[in-house]
């Protein structure tokens, strides 16, 4: 025999079982993003390179993957980049295509490109596979699915509210509990003003965020090294040692920040959505966290980022508002807010937790054992029967030995098996065999519909 | 403003309106494949190129993109071939991946991969994109979605059986009248057996299948071309002259290759499959067409191929079936049968008819006006019962000009839109208006979900 084929390492293929898992997830998200009026679109997975590179730093463009031209794809390629071994500058001459590295980019695009035929605001959501040549390992994936959410077109904050109320009605119809944290990018700005490092903004942002790992004198040795003076590190100080509710803590952070316009309209913006989201009730705790930065260069107010109470894992899902996000392809002034609903996390969180329901195997309902050519052919009539009455229903396709139908049913997990051999045929009547109990039950054929109607 | 942007030829974007109609397609289809006990399955994007390469022939290589290996993707590359041009045999030396040409033969990766978790007879489906690098034109696309069902490890004619009736029912509920066509390879066979060259069966499968198009003389005409004698052209033409209903023509098939075993069992496993699915209903009209050819080169029993009464089209859907499949990678004996439904097709049908129904539109139910801050609370905490019930609705986020926001619910074709004032508010009741009509009602706050319950 040949050498086993294999697939690229990174690379996943997804059995039934898992399809199904990955389906009620998948399906569970878009109806909450329908259910709030988002609407789905599709970009291709090769875009043009010219419109992917550039846009996720130096690093993110050596993990795009890069579609070679058709044909002679050597005619555009300089020699002396060949001789010199150049292959960064080599690659762009002898691909024009690469494939998806996130949803965000063909997404902008999209907008710039069909901004004549949108209306906005514009409501979308895409569920897509993504594609990053990253070094493999535990949970990083090459090719994975993201699940955005975006509006762009308003500024009103009551986008971010109702980003809120989608995040928690996914978890909770997932069954997942979850603690959503917010910050505000004007907030983070505000705070360097306020101890007098503008500059800083990033180095900051970065030190702060690892407060809950590495603890408040670290973070302060940290930002030493940056540079911050002694004074500003005492300045911040108080803004990270906030305490108390919600509430309060919003409290302190205003009169911390009354100095700046900037971080006091942060805090402003912070307020409207929490107070818009408590009143309309949510599960979720709405934690302020300070030191959440995500995507720092990219979102320009509020910040989202939710994680799972019951499991260890890194953030399931994240967002925020950008200013900017068509401006890379030549329409600026455009604001957005989005959120990005991390599946294979929420995947792993299901599976850790055991939270699935029934619907989420795929099964069959009811399988017909095969007894030869005659039975066969009622046990299909019935089978129609079934189907027509939306009860998945199958026949073993072959006469094989009993026992081999009955391993098959039951690895896949089908929880009927229905039996007709020349006696049951002679009777117009079937046996059911309740896969689980063990249990047998006489039906007539007439009966089998009702019968399992009230089963399952 | 930079130049606008765009995707490369041959790939397409999927607007919301279009989205909400292709998953009406994909649904449709799967929900039908789910009734008779198919899994759905995925594979990766990308495959090993040693997957994929001499599966297709010479010019499906040519039409495999393949992704340039990461990082100094010149090192394994020999000079020689640069220095040659030989691009092809180079392009095998910095390209380790390329995109899926189709699900078939990554199906038969996974099958001989998974083989030892999986149970026979396996009934796998697969909705997934594929990539070919053509020559894009009208309805032929470099990104497309194939929607295939298999089942493979049973040789039962019962599974032709069930293919043609979920063929049946899925274009039953797209409201699609179509006709079936059935051949058999052994047919095929036992004419080119009958009239004495059992090696030019692509010659005359080939010649054949264009009776329809050019008539019988051009056919002989062209056989004689390709070597035939005009004894076996002779022989030849009671065949393509067979007429009557299904079963007369069956059985004028059946005398005139009686002296042909293999033509013989291909006649058998025809009458059997027509028999029984006749026996079990079908809405479909199913035609003997011994023209038919389809992947003659694959298929080796029943070949189906299915076209639209209403529409000039080419194939919407085929199949057969291959006793061969994951002999490719090294698992003989494996013999299955399946069918493949061309999305992009039946989506130019149910345009062309004008057969969406209203749920295949994307769109919220009701969006409410947004007249002010007070005003807008409000409607979100209606927008929150609608939604508890599971009725689409929006708030437009911004309080923008009237005029305005009713041309967004409008493009949106959102049927009914909520209007909020102060008034209204004080009165806790809204004027639902709807946008077909123009008709406006009032609605106490309080009835809302069932007022639309009650229209929708």
């Amino acid at each position: 025999m040949a050498q086993k084929p294999s697939i690229p390492k990174g690379t996943r293929d997804f059995t039934a079982e898992e399809m199904a898992r990955r389906n009620y997830i998948f399906d569970t998200i878009r109806q909450v993003f329908n259910l709030y009026g988002y609407r789905q679109i599709e970009t291709p997975a090769m875009e043009n390179l010219s419109t992917l590179m550039g846009k996720y730093g130096e690093e993110g463009d050596k993990l795009l993957f890069k579609v070679l031209n058709s044909g002679d794809f050597l005619r555009a390629a300089d020699p002396k980049l060949i001789e010199e071994g150049n292959t960064a500058r080599l690659a762009a001459q002898i691909c024009e295509k690469g494939l998806r590295y996130d949803l965000t980019v063909p997404f902008a695009r999209f907008v710039v490109q069909h901004r004549n035929e949108l209306q906005f605001p514009f409501r979308r959501f895409q569920i897509q596979p993504v594609w990053r040549a990253d070094r493999p390992q535990k949970g990083r994936y090459r090719e994975f699915y993201q699940c955005d959410a975006d509006v762009i077109g308003s500024d009103s904050l009551l986008n971010e509210v109702e980003l809120l109320q989608m995040i928690d009605e996914v978890f909770h119809r997932l069954g997942i509990r979850i603690a959503i944290k917010l910050n505000n990018r004007k907030v983070l700005a505000g705070i360097a003003e306020l101890i007098g490092e503008p500059d800083k903004l990033i180095d900051i942002t970065v030190a702060i965020d690892k407060i809950e790992k590495i603890g408040i004198d670290k973070v302060n040795e940290e930002l030493a090294e940056k540079g911050l003076s002694q004074n500003a590190i005492s300045a911040l100080r108080p803004i990270l040692e906030i305490n108390g509710t919600l509430d309060e803590r919003l409290q302190q952070l205003a009169t911390l920040l009354d100095s700046s316009e900037t971080g006091s309209l942060g805090v402003e913006e912070l307020r409207k959505v929490c107070d818009t989201t408590a009143s309309l009730g949510i599960r979720a705790a709405i934690d302020l966290d300070v030191s959440l930065a995500r995507g720092l260069n990219y979102y320009t107010g509020t910040i989202i980022e939710v994680k799972a109470l019951d499991v260890e894992i890194g953030s399931i899902t994240g967002g925020g508002r950008y200013d900017n996000l068509t401006g890379i392809f030549g329409l600026p002034g455009v604001s957005g807010v989005g959120i990005s609903f991390g599946a294979d996390r929420i995947y792993d969180v299901l599976n850790t937790l055991g939270l699935y329901p029934d619907s989420a195997a795929a099964s069959t309902k009811v399988m017909f054992a095969n007894f030869g050519d005659k039975e066969a052919e009622a046990s299909l009539s019935l089978i129609k029967e079934l189907r027509q009455a939306g009860i998945s229903a199958e026949l073993y396709p072959d006469q094989a030995k009993l026992k081999k139908q009955f391993a098959y049913a039951d690895a896949l997990a089908i929880p009927f098996v229905a039996i007709i051999g020349e006696n049951e045929l002679n009777q117009k009547q079937l046996t059911l065999k309740n896969m689980n109990s063990g249990e047998q039950t006489p039906v007539a054929f007439g009966d089998i519909v009702s019968k399992l109607n009230e089963l399952l």
